[in-house]
């Protein structure tokens, strides 16, 4: 493709809109556009990026056994209705009402679709498994749309529903797919990370998210070095502590503590490290009900692993008058000593603890020299906290590391969650009607773009891996003469002739502005034509990724690239 | 593909859904499914046709000089109000409103969205022609959705858009794009004809609809048979009449016609063929004005010659209420002598008219023996009436026929509708502001695979065109020898391998059943394999067009499809 011929408006400033380095640089090479908050139009340069994860998921789906059907974006309101999403899904879900004032959904998942197929369509055991994906837009009103395409309200979406007879035949499917997101993030060139995940929204039995490896990656992972385990870091599990013999327990003292109320402010007042001090968390559930959570001072609560461990699936922080009710104090002093009315959960870290601190429930008190069961009475203890680094593997491969990453894929082995509550069945081998295990699986396509620019990119601009490149090569002519412009006509037409895809920069611009959006763009090669270089009977490859660059000769350079780019084609 | 492993799940009875030919078959060969009124889910076989329907628009698109790009289905209110159809559009259109009240729509069309990317982007006359398309599920919210894919809520798109730098130049781009249409339906091997159209909703000066020509067509062109004009009934002009010498004038006569209120019934009453009456239409416009059209007897009004001759968009017959206030009597009566206060319009054809016969304004009254000038004075005359087959053509090469067809294709050259409203300019040579002239061009993408059913099927099934039929070969094993079922698979094998697909029905089942679903499906080529034929040394191939069946050498089968389906390859 010319240049002078491609809708390709690259800027040479940073727009102000861009917050992150994917969505910069894609707005600077003319990738995309934005149209409104969280919603961009895909220009050609974009859509050829896109266009080739697509190619590679279809691929590796096709491969894997599964099918290729289009379900429509409007879901009606009655299928979401029987799982009791469509109540529980919230203002992310975009709705709509035709013109009859029938409810509408404009899927952002399709299990309910799929499901409702199945039980029409799908009979016998003989049938299975079936495995169903589709590449659609999806939508999801984000209450805070940001970072580009990273966090878009329109996107562009792989998702995948298997049915299978039994636990274990679903389990298979599970591995087939996980198998083929490993394949496909190979494929397009990415270094990812496969981490145990929550289920969250959409539910079942176990799930994997596939990470794209990224210092801006808003996702923190906890992984074993020497080992295989690695999980997102609100899945992570942390082993029960060590038992430690007991020093002898304190005599209990209230302190005053003016205006403490973190942990910092508190540690800070009574000189002591962080590791004496037990937070006293209050939440409430989505029933209204309160609850208190005992967390040790220098861990993190992980807000999953209480709701899983309370069975909820709504809870926030109680409100400040709320925990004026339950303690009789402003926010900061709430603690377990003589706390009624109320269940409290602890932490399993905190039950290995003597002689702590906690808040007094007055105002400006604390408790020092507090010990269970003389002075407080839990009603239950879990892994309540966020793991982190440094943590034991609880696979026991030493410790764990962490890093950043973004989500890119999502596997769900979901159980009968779907199946049973809209009574997808199949007869079984013994003629009995029986509920379909089902599986679920997505791959964010434009997120995948935009998550590749975040892990190859340096200060010029993106450095694409060559399966996903918009193009292989960016052919550069910075002479104005009829040599140099024979030349790169000779070469552009023999390159496209033999399936390299090339972008000639044929515009009238200085070799400066040229190699400038070349580097931005980030074709693997960029191949430049100048006067000089001819006469001495060459042309020069850069690649984009090394900045190496080789002199070959006009000749040679069919050759050259076939070698280089031969097993992408 | 494996039937084993495909969900296609085939009918044998009619579903009672289906309401023509198309969206029968589909539902009975497992194509589509239906989800909601006008929305359906594409299943693995009718996903396939949409898929080699798209590659062949997106070759022709691309070799046109037209760019792939994305733009979202949402489209932000703001950009409509701009153009003034985003109250204009109706009830067509679908809304929604996002989390924080603001409002969009779904697009049915890009223009605003397309035109205003232009007015960011480009910005010197250098930088044209420009042709952005996309192809992309659409939305029309129909107030009755039927007959499958062919008036669906949720459809298949490409959309084209094009700027040029002054009308000449938009009118190449119009017949590029015109050519490229051509190319796309003749290489989807269907029959169809391009027609003058009107601009509708979309405006602009020029229009072609391409339209598949079936018996089951909701729309009627008339064309030629011996020259190139042809347009939509709705949009063929009618020439003025031949002048002749009129009798002498008889004088005006009052005449009871009890309860004499249609043409028919008058013609009874008063013993007169139609071409003695003079029909008086009452319309009212949006703006609530009422006018008078005057049509001869035995012709239709055609409402959109009106509406351009007011130069208006809403138009309606007048309520019996308004025919009442403005005429003195019930529906039926009508006429223009002594009406007042009211524009009067006549057809051209009228006005050849004497001692006609008219409506007397009164209930069960007409006139005879009316006459122009001496008893009526009419405000404008034009071409108002429905042109029909046996007109002379415009063209002036004999008369007109007719044919049923479906539109699949539409290009409208807009002029500067939308860049005009959108103050979409870019600099021209003289560095002078200027608005881009535009075109824009769609397809319907499943329309077309619903219209290609409509002229390609018999009393069995479909018949696909090779280039867009879901598999060249359905593969049909009908003993279940060992011997039988290797060839199959050898022959499967062998056939796959150099890029010709293959649908191979592994199922356990009849000859009979397999046959009618073959049919049913119409693969253009079945290749059936039984244990008497291979017995004496061969297989079968039955062309499905025509039944031709030929007796093929297992070992031949690879180069038999080669020389038959190579250049589709």
């Amino acid at each position: 493709m010319r240049t002078s011929h491609t809708l390709l408006p690259t800027l040479r400033e940073d727009p102000g809109e861009a917050e992150i380095v994917s969505h910069r640089l894609m707005l600077r090479a003319g990738m995309i556009r934005r149209v409104a908050a969280g919603i961009y139009t895909y220009l050609p340069m974009g859509l050829r990026v896109l266009r080739k994860i697509e190619r590679i998921i279809r691929e590796e789906m096709n491969r894997a056994g599964a099918q290729e059907v289009l379900m429509p974006i409007l879901a009606p309101a009655e299928l979401w209705e029987e799982t009791g999403r469509w109540g529980f899904y919230g203002k992310e879900l975009l709705r709509c009402q035709d013109r009859h004032g029938r409810n509408f959904c404009f899927g952002p998942t399709h299990e309910e679709v799929i499901t409702d197929l199945f039980r029409r369509e799908v009979r016998s055991y003989r049938q299975l498994p079936l495995n169903c994906y589709q590449i659609q837009t999806k939508f999801r009103d984000e209450i805070r749309p940001r970072f580009g395409l990273m966090r878009g309200r329109e996107f562009l979406m792989k998702d995948a529903y298997s049915f299978d007879r039994d636990e274990e035949s679903a389990r298979m499917s599970y591995q087939r797919m996980y198998h083929a997101y490993e394949q496909i993030f190979t494929r397009c060139g990415i270094t990812f990370r496969a981490v145990e995940a929550d289920t969250g929204l959409i539910g079942g039995n176990m799930s994997h998210e596939f990470m794209v490896l990224a210092d801006t990656g808003e996702e923190t992972i906890l992984y074993e070095e020497t080992g295989t385990y690695a999980a997102n870091v609100e899945q992570a599990e942390v082993l029960p502590p060590i038992k430690t013999s007991a020093p002898p327990l304190l005599p209990l003292e209230r302190v005053q503590t003016p205006n403490a109320k973190t942990v910092d402010e508190v540690c800070q007042c009574l000189n002591i490290p962080p590791d004496r001090l037990v937070k006293t968390l209050l939440y409430q559930t989505g029933t209204e009900e309160s609850v208190a959570v005992l967390i040790w001072g220098d861990h993190e609560a992980n807000d999953i692993k209480i709701k899983k461990h309370l069975g909820v699936t709504d809870l926030a922080l109680a409100s400040p008058e709320r925990v004026m009710t339950i303690t009789s104090a402003p926010v900061g002093f709430a603690g377990p000593v003589g706390l009624s009315g109320i269940r409290i959960l602890a932490d399993q870290a905190v039950t290995q603890m003597t002689n702590f601190v906690v808040g007094g429930n007055a105002a400006d008190l604390h408790l020092i020299n507090v010990n269970w069961s003389r002075d407080i009475q839990v009603d239950s203890v879990a892994d309540l906290r966020q793991a982190k680094a440094g943590d034991p593997s609880p696979k026991g491969n030493g410790l764990l590391s962490a890093a950043k990453g973004i989500e890119v894929g999502h596997v769900f082995l979901l159980g009968t969650k779907y199946s049973k509550a809209m009574e997808a069945t199949f007869l079984d081998q013994k003629g009995k009607d029986t509920l379909a295990v089902m599986g679920c699986y997505g791959i964010g396509v434009s997120r995948t773009a935009a998550a590749t620019i975040e892990q190859h990119h340096d200060t010029k601009g993106m450095i694409w891996p060559i399966p996903i490149a918009p193009f292989h090569i960016h052919l550069l002519p910075v002479t104005a003469s009829d040599h140099v412009l024979h030349t790169a006509q000779t070469l552009y037409d023999s390159l496209s002739e033999s399936g390299i895809e090339v972008l000639w920069d044929d515009r009238n611009e200085r070799a400066g502005v040229k190699f400038n959006d070349a580097d931005l763009i980030g074709a693997p090669f960029q191949l430049t034509i100048g006067g000089k270089g001819l006469a001495k009977g060459f042309v020069e490859v850069k690649r984009r990724s090394t900045g190496e660059v080789t002199q070959v000769e006009p000749e040679h350079i069919a050759s050259f690239f076939q070698e280089h780019l031969g097993s992408y084609l």
